[in-house]
């Protein structure tokens, strides 16, 4: 269909992409965790260390916020960045964060781990040949309505430019019905998996844009054969700036910690959670 | 949204719809499996004894077929009804087969244990009353752009004429994606999990289009909550007569059986499997 | 695409569809306007004389009424049937009138010139082959997500069963927008008439599901070469028992027949229009 | 629905944007015509000339190309701005082109009178915000699954800016269809006229994606009250790089401006046409 370097055929062996200490591709289910932005220093501290303690391999935090409106909060931007910096310091895990603009990719690279290009901007040509001359692993979303080849044209064109630490993920897409944010396209993942060798995760949270979902559709996608997963925790949803709504709480994200470990092991995987340690603590 | 007797909110307790010896909605994974179409006696009645052998609790199969051209096989009308009826006295299995008519409920009905109405025929109001007036149980298959609520709606119109052993069946909807035959809708299953109390299974094989993509779809199915599973699966699918490319061979279908198990045990059911068995007979 | 006899490969004259006085496909423009369904005699027939006033050629009514819910109003059957051939006998005028069963085409064809197979039954394959046995004219809905090829494979069965009289009617198909009800497919007209020598004619009204919009989404169908148009009107859409938000008073219906006047003569056609005397009985 | 500016409810009346010697809104339909990518100089004058003369207001050509593979043409960049720049002299006439990246906005908005942000940017807010600081009129293409609350989101980010000169292009969205590129939703015409003050023009081309389909697809836009139409029109279409299959001939642009003249005067609009110059050349 076009795609080269980002084709099972031109390449058979499954891709690691290799991410400080994880590895998103291998045997242990990757999981990323955090708040959809980053809205201040203690609260993104906090949330940071418990992600750690509740197993997780990495951290995400929006400082660049792509918004539907103008008057919406866009971010914390540069003061983000450090919050980022400084999460990654305090517990060791790689950070992924957003970015919007070709001119930010150069600061965005120094502060984090993982460069997400978010599915509003997958057909930004521009930015993707940026990242792509980048050296760092990107996260690449699925676009609303991008079919899977174009999806995978996104990451030929990241790989194109030199990058091939390309993570794709599937957030859902755009369809008539109405009950959840998007339609999580759980099929995309057998299939990314036969045309492609990269790797890819789910972002549940995303696809149904209602909290109650996020369990369900995790299951499913690691059962699917998802490499990980990005889930949003908030340590109080009801007071999330964002995405408050379809955000785990801790206990609930340590509860579905649990719920993996079954799952991923059912089909050859291990989910590495320390949730006993975690509940415990909320529970307090 | 209107739904009364179909809704969780008028019964907070799960149906269980009971067909012969099978209950869809309990603890036990119900496994419904079978040639899209009925296309001979002697291959019909042989994968019927396979598959009641892989441990399957439901057969299926089409008597009327819904083919978008006219030119296409329409099944085999009466005689296959004969034939369905005598797969079922010799393995003791029920049997699910699709009407297509409000003037054939009455027959179908003396020889089928389950009543399927299709995807085209989920707001065929008039079929749906005469369903409805029969007593015996329905499998409801979503549209191909019904969204869940219309989907309850048109359960409703089942249940309002006094019959509530509805089961719902996911077999996904009609997006852009071109990759997969419809994309299979995975929130649907905990969205209806949370809105009616009436058993949800899964259809894998009409949502993909593609063998391949059956078992990791099923199992995600059954992570995210299904209580069952409708899977096509042909003797020698190069040779079915309709929908080939998208059924399962015995020993593909008795290896996610297999598959199936530890995914079951990991939400709380069971899958019962006799896959050895198959296996070995299927490799002399 | 597998249509033979709906196809302007087999058949490349336009067809002409006769009913009654109206000939569906020439060079008028066919106006087939009436309220959504049959509430009361005496209502039906006022509208029915002032529509034959306005110009119309054709009417049309509800007898038997798909709805989403079972509690909604289904029609006045029978009675409706009745009201519908007085309205006949009284202007003259043809009259179109839906079906949902394969049971009542026998009697429906007795009251009505047309009978209409609606969206949510465009592949209940069984009435289609059923019309396709009587020989009255069959207007063709679209489903709400079939393809173009789909729903020439519905004509064709229909054709199949030696019925060639098939009027193929575009009325938006179901889309991620919420902002109209459907998503009126205005490309399918020319798509039709270069596939097919079939009539098309278009229902802005279900399509768009706001009055406001009829008369922009009618003009439009016009320009880009539909023969008809069918329009919902309703002597006092407040008190529509269904779909008064998109049904047009007489005095909006007849400003549009009059501005639909150069449109028409700018495409080669022509819309009879007999604004004057309307708008004047009405503003009294 | 959130936004302001755009919204008709903070500004009631029409707003006409000024484009050198063309008013975008007012009642001259404005034509926009061109290749969809500048290929070489010569051919590119030429064009434009031959536009100039068949009466259109404005020039389109693309210098920067969004592909949907890194593989296929990027466009001429720097030296297609260069004979942008020259056509306008030459002609006198306003020229329109993408721009894809925010570090090309001040270099593009040099050359070019109108900045156009494609379909796969509308939600790049990064460039919205970028356009939005610059002095120039915006044409801003709808997403490709971008509900219209959305669209005018996005019109509404360049607003907050500063820049009011924003121009709303509908192209067509992705549906399940596939007969057609893209499914033109025609409706958005009427609703962006009732929900905003800013006008509202049409691309059939890229909506068809078949060139057959360009004229009838322009008429119902006009016929639905459309402000103008961007239409691609290559001297030869079979050689074009991009797009030749959805681009007009001389020939058939002239005769379609010629077929607009009566029905944008029925519409109360004036469709200023030198079809007969430009015919009677092309016939030589």
């Amino acid at each position: 269909m076009g795609y080269k370097l980002a084709s099972r055929r031109e390449k058979q062996e499954d891709t690691f992409v290799k991410v400080g200490s994880a590895v998103v591709g291998g045997s242990l289910l990757t999981m990323i965790a955090g708040p959809c932005a980053i809205e201040n220093r203690e609260q993104y501290l906090q949330v940071a260390v418990d992600l750690k303690n509740a197993g997780v391999q990495m951290l995400r935090g929006g400082a660049f916020k792509p918004r539907t409106s103008p008057y919406d909060f866009q971010g914390l931007a540069a003061e983000g960045l450090d919050i980022l910096a400084e999460a990654h310091r305090v517990t060791g895990l790689p950070v992924v964060t957003e970015v919007l603009d070709t001119r930010d990719v150069e600061t965005v690279v120094k502060y984090a781990d993982v460069l997400q290009v978010g599915s509003r901007n997958m057909q930004n040509f521009a930015l993707l040949k940026e990242v792509g001359r980048s050296n760092g692993p990107v996260l690449l979303k699925r676009g609303l309505a991008a079919t899977i080849d174009e999806w995978l044209m996104a990451a030929e064109y990241i790989m194109a430019e030199g990058n091939s630490q390309v993570i794709m993920c599937e957030r859902g897409i755009r369809t008539f019905e109405t009950h959840t944010r998007n339609t999580l396209d759980i099929s995309a993942i057998p299939a990314l998996k036969q045309l492609s060798h990269l790797p890819v995760i789910v972002d549940p949270s995303h696809a149904a844009g209602k909290w109650e979902m996020v369990a369900p559709l995790a299951k499913a996608s690691v059962a699917a054969g998802a490499d990980g997963l990005l889930i949003e925790v908030h340590p109080c949803p009801d007071d999330a700036i964002c995405d408050g709504g379809q955000s785990l709480t801790m206990v609930n994200f340590s509860g579905l910690m649990k719920e993996l470990v079954p799952i991923a092991k059912a089909v050859g995987r291990e989910c590495r959670c320390n949730a006993e340690h975690l509940v415990k603590k909320n529970a307090i």
